[in-house]
C-alpha cells in the first residue's frame, strides 16, 4: 500500500466543518488513512511522516464531493450539444450508448476518475449500467465512490436487474477498504414502474444501501409522472415508502410547495430527500434552475454535482460551485443568495451528508478519513488574497489543484497520477469513442 | 523587438472567420506581426522562421477578446462578495477605490494583463481612472487594448476631465505600434449629465475614438435614467446623438422593444450600439440576464466581457463563454440557444467587431494581425475529441492555454511571461491591496 503517516504542512487549512475555520500556518497529520491532527503547526504533536506535502502558498481543504455522475459518459464528451432534448437523446445519445460494452464503460470510468482526481474531487456518486467491471477499476484507483447497480424499467428483465443489484450490493459492502459503497439506482419514476420500485425498495431494505435516482428534472418528466402515478415525482416516492430509506435524488428542479415539505422531513440522520444539485446540466439541457437556496433554508441536504459529461462537458466541481454561486443570484435578483460559505459547504460537507458520509469525510476534523486536497494560491489570478473562502468559490479553478489525498493515500501530485494510468485511459477512450461514434452514425442513419 | 517571422505548426487551426473552418495539420505563418499564411501545412510556402510553436495536440485559434473590463480592480479580488448592491458599493467598493493612487492602478493593471495573457486574452477594453500611468504599463506589455479616459459626472471638474480625455486620446492614437487604441469613457447616463455627454460627444467627433459606457445594467439604473432623462438609457443615448459614433455599451440587460430596434440600426460599419455582454458580472450582482440571443438575431454586435474583478472574480473569457452558453439556455428553456459556434464567435471575431477591430483581429485570416493562441488538447478533460469547437466552448479552460502571441510577438509560453514581471506584479498588488483594505476599513468604520 502506501506510506501510512502523511504530514501536510505548512498550509492554510480551511476546515469546512461546522465552525468553518481558516487556520493559517497549519499542520494536518494523517495516520493509517485518518486525520489525527488539524491545527496550528506550532501546536502539533511530534510526528514522523513517511511523506510530507505542503508549502507556504498552499491551502488545504477537504476533497470535493460530486454527488451525481454518469462517469463513463466521458466517452460522449462533445459528441452532441445544443440540441433539442428529444432529438439529442434519440438521434445521438441513445444510439451511441446502445453500442457500449463493459470495457468501454470501464475505460470511460477510468478517464472520469483521472479527470475528477486532477480536479480535486475525492468522492463521487456514480450511476450507469455495466457497473461490475467499471467498479473494479474505480476501486483500484483509490478514489472514494458510491457506484450503483442501475435498474432501468425500459430495459429487459427488471426482476433480474433488481436481483443482480441486490447480489452485487451485498458483495460490495466494505469493498476498497471501505471507500467503495454500493447503492442501487432505479433510473426514475417515468422509466421504472411500481413493480420495479417495489422490488428495489425491498432490496435496499434487506441490504441497507442508498437509493440513487433522478427526480423532477424537467417539466416534461413531472407531467409524465403525474400522468403515470397521479402524483409529482417526490410525492410518488413518498407514497412508495422510498423516503424511509436513504434516497439521493438528482436535479429536483421543478418542485411544488408540498414536494418541498416532504423533502425537508427528517429521515435517517438527514432530510427525506437528499439533493444532488447539477447547475451546469440543468442549464445546458435547459431544464431550469433548481430552487436550491429555498431548499437549504428548509433544511434539505444539498450537494453539488456534475451529472454526466454529455450534459456538462466536464467533471469539475469548481465549475459547479461557481455556477451555483452565480445562477441563484441571477434568477432571484438577490446578490446575497448562494454566498461563498454556503456554496463551499455544498461542495464538501454538504455533499458528504447527501451521500451519507458526513461522519467520515467532507471536512478536516480529527477522526475523519484523510480526504484532503491542496490548492496552490501562488497564481496571478489568486492575488491579492483578501479572503480565502471567496477565492475558493469565485477565483480558484481546477488548474490550481496541486495534491489530492484520499483515505490518507496520495493519488495525484503536481500533474502526476499515482494509481490511474491516464495515458492508457486517454488512448483507450479516444479509440473507443471514435469507433462508437461511427457505429452510432451507421445505426442512426 | 522580437523575432519577426514565427511559424505555428503542426496545429489544428480553428479560423473563427466567416467560414468557421477547422483545419487539421495546419500551419500559420506570421511575418512582421501579420498573418501571411493559414492553411494545410502541406500547402504552406517556404518559410524560415526565427521561432516555431505548435505540436500535434495543439489547437490554434484567434486570441480571446474581452470587451469590457476595469483592469486595476484586481486589487479588490475577493474583498467583498455576496452583498446587497448599495451596501457593497457604499461600505466596501467606494471606500477602497477612494484610496487608490496612480501606482496602485498601474500595478493592478499589470496583474490584470498577466492574468489575461495567461488566460489567452489578447485584446481588452479597459475603463478606469488614472489612465495615463496604467496605459504606459499595458502598452509595454505588448497586449492589444482599448484603454479609456474616464469621465465621471460625480467627480469634480467635468470640463477638465473631458479636456484631459481629448488631449490624451489625441496623443495616444497609434501608440504601441497601433496595438493601443484610446477611447473616452463617460461612466453612464445616471452619473454623467447632459453637459458632460455633450462635451464627450464633441470630443470624440474631433479625435475620432470610440465611446465606452455602461447602459441598462440594472432595473434601478433604467428607472433612474428615466427619471433624469425621461427616456431609457439607449433612447437617451440616441437622442444625444451618441449612436452616430462608435459606441460600446457594457451590460444592456434591461431593454425594451424600442431599445433593441435602435441598437440594431447600422452605424459606422457595425450596429448602433455594440454590446459588451458580461454574463458573470450580471449574475454575481444579480442584475439579470441580458437578452443576448435576441440581440444577435436582430443583428446587434455582441462580444463577451469579464467586467472588473470585484464582480467576477476573474478575468477569464473561457468562463464567460461557458456561462453564456449555459445561462441563455436555462432562462429560455431552449437548449439550442447560444450554441457553441455563436459563443465562440462572440469571444473572438464578435468581440473584435464590438471594439472596431474586426478588420484587424478576431480570426485567423491572411492580412490580419498575428493574435494567435495555442490550446493544449492532450489533457484528460479534453478526451475524447469528437468536436473541436464544442471542446473550446464547453470543456477547455484557462489552464489549457499553452502559448499566446499578440501582433506576432510571443508574450506567454508554457507558464512563462516574456514581457510582464508577474512576480513583481503579484507582490506589489498583494502589498498595496492589504494597505488599501486597512485604509478603507478605517474610513468606513
Amino acid at each position: 500500500m502506501t506510506p501510512s503517516r502523511i504530514a501536510i504542512t505548512p498550509v492554510t487549512a480551511v476546515t469546512c466543518d461546522e465552525s468553518f475555520q481558516v487556520i493559517p500556518d497549519a499542520a494536518i497529520h494523517l495516520e493509517d488513512g485518518a486525520i489525527t491532527y488539524v491545527g496550528p503547526a506550532a501546536d502539533a504533536p511530534e510526528f514522523t511522516p513517511h511523506e510530507t506535502f505542503g508549502g507556504p502558498h498552499l491551502v488545504a481543504m477537504p476533497g470535493l464531493v460530486n454527488t451525481h455522475c454518469h462517469a463513463a459518459m466521458t466517452l460522449l464528451r462533445g459528441y452532441a450539444d445544443d440540441m433539442a432534448l428529444e432529438e439529442w437523446l434519440q438521434t445521438k445519445i441513445w444510439p451511441f450508448e446502445g453500442g457500449l460494452d463493459a470495457e468501454d464503460i470501464h475505460w470511460g470510468t477510468q478517464l472520469a476518475v483521472a479527470e475528477m482526481l486532477q480536479n480535486g474531487v475525492t468522492t463521487f456518486a456514480d450511476m450507469y449500467f455495466q457497473h461490475r467491471r467499471a467498479t473494479e477499476g474505480l476501486t483500484a484507483s483509490g478514489i472514494r465512490a458510491l457506484p450503483s447497480a442501475a435498474v432501468i424499467g425500459v430495459f429487459p428483465d427488471v426482476p433480474g436487474q433488481v436481483a443482480e443489484a441486490r447480489a452485487w450490493a451485498r458483495e460490495m459492502k466494505g469493498a476498497g477498504e471501505g471507500r467503495v459503497l454500493p447503492s442501487i439506482a432505479p433510473h426514475s419514476l417515468y422509466t421504472c414502474d411500481r413493480d420495479a420500485w417495489t422490488a428495489v425498495i425491498e432490496a435496499v431494505e434487506e441490504v441497507e444501501v442508498p437509493i440513487q435516482t433522478h427526480a423532477s428534472e424537467t417539466r416534461f418528466e413531472v407531467e409524465e409522472v403525474r400522468r403515470q402515478w397521479g402524483a409529482t415525482p417526490i410525492q410518488a416516492l413518498d407514497e412508495l415508502g422510498a423516503l424511509e430509506h436513504h434516497l439521493i435524488a438528482a436535479h429536483c428542479v421543478h418542485l411544488d410547495e408540498r414536494d418541498m415539505e416532504i423533502m425537508a422531513r427528517p429521515s435517517r440522520g438527514g432530510s427525506a430527500v437528499r439533493v444532488a444539485h447539477n447547475p451546469t446540466s440543468n442549464c445546458k439541457l435547459a431544464s431550469g434552475v433548481a430552487p436550491v437556496p429555498e431548499l437549504r433554508r428548509r433544511g434539505v441536504d444539498v450537494g453539488l454535482a456534475t451529472d454526466g459529461v454529455a450534459s456538462n462537458n466536464r467533471l469539475d466541481v469548481w465549475g459547479e460551485m461557481r455556477l451555483a454561486a452565480l445562477i441563484h443570484k441571477a434568477v432571484s435578483f438577490d446578490p446575497t443568495e448562494a454566498d461563498a460559505d454556503a456554496v463551499l459547504r455544498m461542495a464538501t460537507l454538504g455533499g458528504a451528508e447527501v451521500l451519507g458520509l458526513g461522519d467520515r469525510v467532507g471536512s478536516l476534523e480529527v477522526g475523519k478519513r484523510g480526504d484532503v486536497i491542496l490548492v496552490d494560491f501562488d497564481k496571478p489570478h489568486l492575488h491579492p488574497l483578501h479572503n480565502v473562502v471567496s477565492h475558493l468559490v469565485y477565483a480558484v479553478d481546477a488548474r490550481d489543484v496541486e495534491t489530492v489525498v484520499v483515505d490518507g493515500r496520495p493519488l495525484f501530485h503536481r500533474g502526476e497520477f499515482r494509481t490511474v494510468d491516464v495515458e492508457q485511459a486517454k488512448a483507450e477512450v479516444q479509440r473507443r469513442a471514435r469507433s462508437l461514434a461511427r457505429k452510432a452514425e451507421a445505426s442512426a442513419g
